[in-house]
């Protein structure tokens, strides 16, 4: 019998109980034979019409001090005092599981050594592409792999913006608030619309990839929120769709360059078709080529489902730490936006002779605006791009992904 | 230092060579520290000019009797010998990880207990899918859900040919052709076009998420032979594409209907977008929604790419089998054609009235071809669709993905 608690009773909390206790034999078979049950859930909220009031309690101590409990979820989400707990439940011996990325994010490589340290495992499968699959394949599937690159459609609340755009012909504002009136986004959208929450999610990515934490802080990231309609309708004409990206790319020399942009991303690719709220996260490696993973990147059940895996996993692995995610470099791994250049879309106002003078030759886009003209630029890299653009009137400039 | 064998070294087991010797480092860290090591490969021919020629042997006790071989890569394919000396294997104690579709399907079942029982690990990552992370996720990422349904473009051959004719209007007979002149098809085209390969990849699919072994010989299969240039063209025009889908079903009763069938599959599946020899498994999960898995269904490297991972986990997991994946059923849990219906995109030259006799009220769909007409219609169980499908002229009549 294995006991767990969850800390946070909100969207996943609840699911992760709904899932434990309804899918109670599944989760008996896949244990070989360990039932999980739930102990405590942690709320500083009152829960007293629940049918299992009993399992609700204030104090954190009561989870800590229970040697019984030897797996813990942590679906509070922020950084403090999620942090705090999981740091002390780790250094009790207890395993955690977490949906929190930024937490991950922000002290993941501390909490990773903490775990190791206690031969207890931390682990956090929810904290990227909610319900997909994606650390565990990435981690021991690809386990043979040097991953080249990854590009990932993190986060459902942009996807569902530009999908909105893309298929209906919405405006930027129209779609983002449709997204805010079908609880796709926050009354306050800036996490998500400016690619903080898929800045932290390829932050994590590219951590698990290369094998040295990568620093959110040191991520280039821009939101969504300069894309408009024309952009849009441009991209369609190139036979492409605008997508916020997570891009990591993996040199030989183990540098990495990361960033968080729109992209034009043509329909050949299988990121293109994502819809809706829907995430995908392509990884390139050496030996597996291309492999990409698909499905719903948030809600209760999907997320929970991902939890619950790694409530199974720590089950199965008590005082059993194998995972050695990634650790902390002893020199900078980061490349920067001069290693890695990009071919860009370009609208401007600016004249062909004037288009042809900063950027040589280029290939032109069939107007779909009236008074400027559109163009494909080759590679540049960052400073290259930003020297260019300033010398020309541009309307939009956006990375294509390769 | 863990010893391993290789047994077959053709396209695969020298993928699986040149993995373990390229990415050594990566192994090296990723199984925490334990260097793999090849020890032995077995092969009937003779590779005198290859510079490790001492590793050798034509003799497979070499093997089984050396206690220094912990874990056995059979990617020599085919049942015979590969059942007998991976029998022998196991219940000599040593892991096996195999690509080895046919005989997971065939003999997996007692091979997984024999493994069982043994405390070691028969895995089987590289049988469907090739390269792509399916089994595992399956198996632990989604271990919190009951699977509900299945639905995979399991084989690469036959995807190209439809792909062809879809993408480039060639008909079937240039498209296999195209396929065998580009490595994709064999001389000997049956095993993919008749759809036997991808009716043993999703056999293994359907033990895996229903836990119970799904005998391939209870699976209706039906190839892609038949499919005609018109048939693609209507599909198009219905703003669907036709694939070769492997199908699964799970009922609420424990039963599973499973079929290979070509199936008209909707533009908005994610499924549609996947071309060329690429593979894709959509899984629907109770908790999870859908998630699809997509990347290289074959090739030397891909392929391996999945062996050697299960080598890697079957050195961290030694003498440790955890694995319950499925078990012989009891009872028979095998639902018919007559459990799940499907409405079928038809074509015929009989009169509207003729349909509709037979048929009912149909949704008729523009005509591609003169002197017949088209139509969808309702779900209907196998033995209704038989028996409507006799009593008029019927050119095709092909299933819907739903």
């Amino acid at each position: 019998m294995a006991k767990v608690a969850i800390m946070g009773f909100g969207t996943v909390g609840s699911g992760v109980y709904d899932i434990i206790k309804t899918n109670r034999e599944k989760l008996y078979r896949n244990t070989n034979g360990e039932m999980v049950d739930i102990k405590y859930i942690l709320d500083i909220r009152d829960f007293d019409d629940h049918p299992e009031k009993e399992l609700f309690t204030k104090d954190f101590n009561d989870i800590l001090n229970d040697s019984e409990v030897t797996v813990v979820a942590e679906v509070m989400g922020g950084l403090h005092p999620a942090y705090e707990f999981t740091k002390s439940l780790l250094e009790s011996g207890k395993s955690v599981v977490t949906s929190n990325k930024e937490l991950v994010a922000t002290y993941g490589t501390e909490l990773l050594d903490i775990a190791r340290e206690k031969n207890v495992n931390y682990l956090f499968e929810a904290s990227v592409g909610g319900g997909i699959p994606i650390i565990r394949p990435m981690h021991q599937c690809l386990t043979a792999n040097n991953i080249k690159s990854i590009a990932g459609i993190l986060n459902g609340t942009t996807n569902y913006i530009l999908n909105e755009m893309i298929k209906k012909g919405k405006t930027f504002d129209d779609a983002l608030k449709d997204a805010q009136n079908n609880g796709y986004a926050e009354r306050n959208p800036a996490a998500d619309i400016e690619g903080h929450d898929a800045c932290r999610k390829i932050a994590i990515l590219s951590s698990l990839a290369s094998g040295y934490a990568v620093d959110y802080n040191d991520i280039e990231t821009e939101g969504i929120t300069n894309i408009t309609l024309d952009d849009v309708k441009y991209a369609s004409a190139m036979n492409s769709v605008i997508k916020l990206i997570g891009y990591a790319k993996l040199f030989d020399d183990g540098k990495i360059y990361s960033i968080v942009s729109p992209m034009l991303v043509k329909n050949s690719s299988p990121l293109a078709g994502v819809d809706g709220v829907f995430n995908a996260i392509l990884v390139t490696g050496d030996c597996v080529g291309d492999v990409m993973f698909y499905g719903a990147g948030a809600g209760k059940l999907p997320t929970a489902s991902a939890v619950v895996a790694d409530i199974v996993d720590a089950v199965k692995h008590f005082e059993r730490s194998k995972k050695i995610m990634w650790v902390k470099p002893e020199n900078n791994i980061m490349a920067s936006s001069e290693d890695k250049s990009f071919a860009y879309f370009v609208r401007t106002t600016a004249s062909a002779d004037d288009v042809a003078k900063v950027f040589g030759k280029c290939e032109f886009v069939d107007n779909v605006v009236a008074g400027e003209s559109a163009f494909v630029t080759a590679e540049m890299t960052g400073s290259e791009a930003k020297e260019k653009f300033s010398k020309l009137d541009i309307v939009s400039g956006i990375r294509i992904l390769d």
